[in-house]
């Protein structure tokens, strides 16, 4: 049976790939797609959510616009990483998917009560959705399998040396989300700096010859550009899908039980995830967290996601 | 035409007074209650909030119980200043008055909606319910007319030597509350600390020679015990009526506007409000700060009240 | 017996007058003083104390110039309050009192080392000097008879709304003063805003008609004037002196003892003195506060120190 | 010509061969010793800096005691670490080598001062006694060639998930020292991490056969216990002499410059080094940072040293 799925998430390049891993594969049934201000601003990542949708041609799935800034402060994006539009390298139609009328929040409320099962959230921005809806709808929490989340570290980050972007960009919802009780799996750089988009996985990809390789072909080798500019990375890192990754194959990543605290007060460091793999801090573990990946099998699942979905394209 | 209002509270002595001036007063349409974890646990605060409907003969107004803990940490309690009960002092039946069965956050959300005008918010205690509304429901802003709290204060704390109760139960609520963007007015000690109920107030109202006013008698002379052996005050000031005194005579209260920052880091100032009365800080006014009060006016609206509801008393 | 004084200071106006008055009376012995940046640079301060000593007439008594910024962080000063100079007001010649060669830590290590029984140390600028002693020279230590501060306030600050100007320059070397288990007595806000230099204040010492009295006027008149333009005072609080007042006559501030923490941490509080007045924080007291001041004894110092020093003036 | 070199420690295992690495090799000339509180309270530091130097046969070098705790809060000790002695392992006799008279800060200052030429600082420890130093000798600081310091991480840290156990003992301190504008070389465990005391190490000192090298033996055996269990190593890390293998030859150690800040304020990462080595924070570079250790001529450093000194042994 299908791990019914909410993403929630800011296209975003390897947000994109995770849409389409949810909508490809049979384990995943994707119910909903929310967006949040992250990579770049919430109507930008709104939009690229409905032109990922488009050109993979998902459709039937809602997309709702959720939080556009942080619980508290005000939004940054990742103009570096992403670019102009939050998924630089393609040309995009006009999206033909609509935008569901409820905002983000809501809408996952709706999609809670309405599925008979508790639902899996996997969100791969800013986790201000997630945290205001625990918030704001505190009894819904028992319609919530699991949170399989991108973002932290167990060392270093990459939008400060200490704090990785998802999480400094909402530090206050980091912490609810991680506080929230819920089992929580936390999929972090330390993981996803192992599943680089080398040449060799971008020619797979490429070489599967449809309209939709083709796009993935040109955001992937944007992004490649882009760490390799600003970080010196010689192949990208796909964070995001390894959340829906996950999920379809539990044995994908290797798990340990850690205390994963949120830092909040730092001056250098407000936004690291402090996850305490030698148990000296004396917290219990609040967290699954993500260690030693299968490579191979993650770049496997990506590139049968696009060929499942390729007989679309760009619109 | 009366000013619709919701209380969101924590009974506590004080707000006992200010659910009965707002039941009391023609110029407050009362919508509803909701009630948060604060002067006690939610549990005691939600049951006082009853007890005070059927000892005051509030009746039809619905009465919800909103959040059991802040938004990060957990709760404290004043068991100090309002003793096991959370509102010690006179015996209590068991209430008539019936438990709305939605979360208080919904009971919100329902009456702002179900309203045709926006409706002023009056919270006295905590401000998980509120911050977890504009979260929860960012969409609803625009039903709230504005918000008059108690809390804070421009100088000294009481409940450690920079922070007042109810901002220091849940600083990050208050910070949200105060950068929503919506008028606020706050209240705080260097305000309530004008309003005593001395032996010659509590005579009036004892003078009033009903069921109620015994009652209300009772409850002041615990209170005034209370602070008498935790803080050396010769009277208790009754801090939580005046936000819907205000709202009843908007001249009962001097206000400037000012910045207010509500601290989240400080290592012995934690919860402390930062009200810039000098403008140094350079940080625009994000609300009106009440400071001279007309002590005597708010007494009488004080005595009115218990004198209007007096017919009724203790079940 | 004269009480042995080594006065750490950044004149400033009000530090203009605590040197006067340590030189002037004769329950003082003035050992040495050492400057420090605050109020204005180390270089401006440093020049300021030398043209003190020069128009007032204070010979022998050595002048040693100290840190030139806080131990952590870099210096700010307070041009708005006493001028580019530091000292404006008055023309100043050339002074002829010298600068001794040793930096102004030294000084006090060596004049500790020197007298043959403990000193008092009397602070009125930022703690720098006397942290740096303390930390570099641990054992000189048990040489300090106590330490007689002007800094902090149970209250509210002036240079924040949480913080005042001689504690926020250097909250971690106030940490290390206040934690460092010497007696410690402050002189706060709460406190020197009682003495306020009113036109009658001035009136007395421009009455005495000497050149000395007439550029104490001047520079009360330039001080009376920032204090009304930046913060709206009717008068001006001459704070420094309280500490040599206090030394001379220690019934002159009503003090209490109390838990006295210095915020590191704070976003909006950093510096602020937390002050537990009530003993709500169960932290022992580490020192002792200045409350009520008997002001008209303290002006009647003030005046006769002019007074006696009055035969010298502007060199 | 021999590098003039003052170790400032707290053996602990570690500094202690690095005391002998120091003393052995012609490369550097030891002038001085002081101690702190750090692996162990200051008493048992300072009586292992004795024992280490009696069995080595390292004498006239003197040995100060500095300060024994951290410039702001409370000492705290590394017994799971380096036992209840601080060099738990091998029995030792009464040390023989006296201790100075002089507090080590003083110590310090004094070499500074009577040295012809600038002298480099290798502290191994918590930084306590080098800022106090510098605080209170400012001028003192031009007789200082360069720090090189054992401490910090570029990445996770052993004392809490973020921070390394000898800054986190006094971040204040380290603060101080990467802030004061010398040159700053810092040895961290990504660095330390790499120069495992393996088995093949342990057994190539004891093949020296030398009353000397047997104690080494010893303490090596205990060191390797404890790091198994607390940690899970399969090895010790010898951090300290990374300094003074770096010292001997700076080509030992690869280094990148970049900004390293110390975390003060964190709540679960107070003590951290953030070093900045993608130059994400703007900050410019304060410090040289170890980074690839030429593990093989490391262990031949510490090696001969032993053998150098082996004519000695346990008193």
């Amino acid at each position: 049976m299908a791990v019914p799925v909410i993403l929630d998430c800011d296209p975003g390049h390897d947000d994109a790939f995770n849409i389409m891993l949810a909508a490809a594969h049979p384990a995943i049934e994707l119910l909903a797609i929310t967006t949040v201000a992250g990579n770049q601003t919430l109507e930008k990542t709104t939009l690229n959510a409905r032109r990922v949708c488009t050109v993979a041609g998902i459709e039937g799935v809602p997309i709702g616009a959720g939080r556009d800034r942080p619980l508290h402060g005000t939004a940054s994006v990742a103009v570096g990483i992403h670019g102009e539009s939050g998924l630089d390298g393609p040309g995009f139609g006009e999206p033909t998917v609509p935008l569901d009328p409820r905002d983000g929040v809501t809408l996952i409320r709706d999609t809670l009560l309405a599925h008979p099962v508790p639902v899996t959230l996997a969100p791969t921005g800013p986790l201000t959705n997630v945290a205001a809806l625990l918030l704001g709808h505190p009894r819904l929490a028992e319609r919530i399998e699991r949170i399989v989340l991108m973002g932290g570290s167990t060392g270093r980050g990459n939008t400060t040396p200490a704090a990785e972007f998802n999480i400094v960009c909402d530090p206050e919802a980091a912490d609810i989300v991680f506080s929230s009780g819920l089992p929580v799996t936390m999929m972090g750089l330390n993981a996803s700096h192992q599943v680089l988009a080398t040449a060799d996985v971008i020619a797979r990809i490429d070489a599967l010859g449809t309209p939709l390789s083709r796009l993935c072909t040109e955001l992937l080798t944007f992004f490649a550009a882009a760490y390799r500019e600003v970080f010196g990375f010689t192949a990208p890192p796909l964070h995001d899908p390894l959340t829906v990754a996950h999920i379809i194959d539990p044995q994908l990543v290797g798990l340990v039980s850690a205390s994963v605290a949120v830092e909040l007060t730092g001056t250098h460091t407000r936004g690291a995830t402090v996850v305490d793999l030698d148990g000296v801090t004396g917290r219990p573990a609040n967290a699954q967290v993500g260690m030693d990946v299968n490579v191979a099998a993650f770049w496997d699942l990506i590139v049968e996601a696009v060929r499942t979905l390729g007989g679309h394209g760009r619109s």
